[in-house]
């Protein structure tokens, strides 16, 4: 997969070299390439922002150098153009799977008060928001999508753990992992995870799964696929916190 | 505000010197501690990770590295130690508004799989999540919380524009801006904009982020402060929608 990012900021996209997304590149998973947007500037001065009509306070990340500078880093392939902004759909996981199947994404990051309008009518194909806060830009943000969208890619992960044991992977929490030493300040690791018979780990890894996602995130219940066994453990557990309150 | 970040990738954070984040530091508004949790590990390894019990591949942060880490770190402060992490609440504009009024926030990094049980149950008080998507590490998401919490102490953002002004801010979408060129490739700016009336424009402003609220996050509208003049406009747009339907 080929990434071009555009941003005021091409430094912050060192970051970038640790780790997971070291090895992406390495197996040649990912070719990023971050672009300078002031290199598209047209005056001596580098401008690349200017204060908005109708007053207020901001700057505005003009439309006559962001466009030519998109449609100079797209030039004739049909990547989508995904500006990072408050404006989009929010990111999720399943979002992260889809774009992962795409061999070229163009990332837009704005900054300061955002860009000109017309900048979304002529070159926008779709907007992210990485969730319901406020950033200073949208670097941060890209780089969240790359590190999610990239380790979706075959052969990323590889010996480090599959992406489909984690949290949100199968649409649940992760239930709590425990490794040495067997003991700390009183503390230990339960019986089962010892014992080492694996379909009674599977069975308890699963339900401390479902435990967890129903105390503190049952609306993610409403779309992951549950099998039998699932639901009537469910059962069990909103029948123990009936009781519970009963009680009370 | 003083940050302290507990991490493996303690270089990932150099990306925190552009500038809000180097403004705000400049002004003494954020005082930024990076800690790397290879320092407590005990052994001439190194070693700060091992396989869970039970087995499934993936690494776990050992519980007997991180809690003396994060113990140290804090030292007699009762500040509120943050773990990143997908079983966290999932972050909003206004936790943002209300971390920016601690005086001290610790931020625990996990990478790989993510941590052994118990250092949740040693010492960590509150667990926040950025959203519904797997990260390789915590790295990026504290990097997230840091740059929303910042931007809301008072002075950081200074003549950039006022964070009010913002998507997200007032519970609403920010319509479109503009700047020059006023034509674009056939595209122009509305007549308001370039009129100068300035009533006008608020009300133009607060019109266009109600519609854009409306058509691309009606959720948002449950929660956000509304004038009887927004309602009745509100009450305008579902009409038009509705009519809008009728004569398909």
């Amino acid at each position: 997969m080929r990434i071009d990012v555009l941003t005021l900021f091409p430094q912050m996209f060192e970051v970038m070299n640790e780790s997971m997304m070291w090895k992406a590149r390495e197996i040649g998973a990912l070719e990023l390439h971050v672009h300078d947007l002031r290199d598209w500037s047209t005056d001596k001065h580098r401008t690349v922002d200017e204060p908005p009509y109708g007053g207020g306070g901001g700057m505005l990340l003009k439309v006559d150098v962001v466009v030519p500078a998109v449609e100079a880093v797209r030039g004739t392939s049909d990547a989508p153009v995904i500006l990072l902004g408050p404006l989009g759909r929010v990111f999720q996981h399943q979002m992260a799977m889809e774009l992962a199947q795409r061999e070229r994404l163009i990332l837009l990051c704005g900054h300061y008060e955002g860009f000109d309008e017309r900048v979304r009518e002529l070159v926008v194909s779709e907007e992210i928001s990485i969730g319901d806060y406020v950033l200073t830009g949208g670097e941060l943000a890209a780089m969240v999508i790359i590190d999610a969208v990239v380790r979706q890619i075959p052969g990323v992960l590889g010996a480090e753990g599959g992406a489909e044991r984690e949290s949100h992977a199968d649409g649940l929490l992760e239930g709590p992992h425990y490794t040495r030493p067997v003991e700390y300040r009183g503390l230990g690791v339960p019986d089962v995870l010892k014992a080492g018979n694996h379909a009674q780990i599977e069975q308890w890894r699963r339900r401390e799964s479902l435990r967890r996602t129903w105390r503190l995130r049952p609306d993610l219940l409403r779309t992951a696929p549950l099998s039998e066994d699932d639901a009537y453990f469910l059962a069990e557990l909103a029948l123990e916190d009936a009781r519970a309150r009963g009680a009370r």
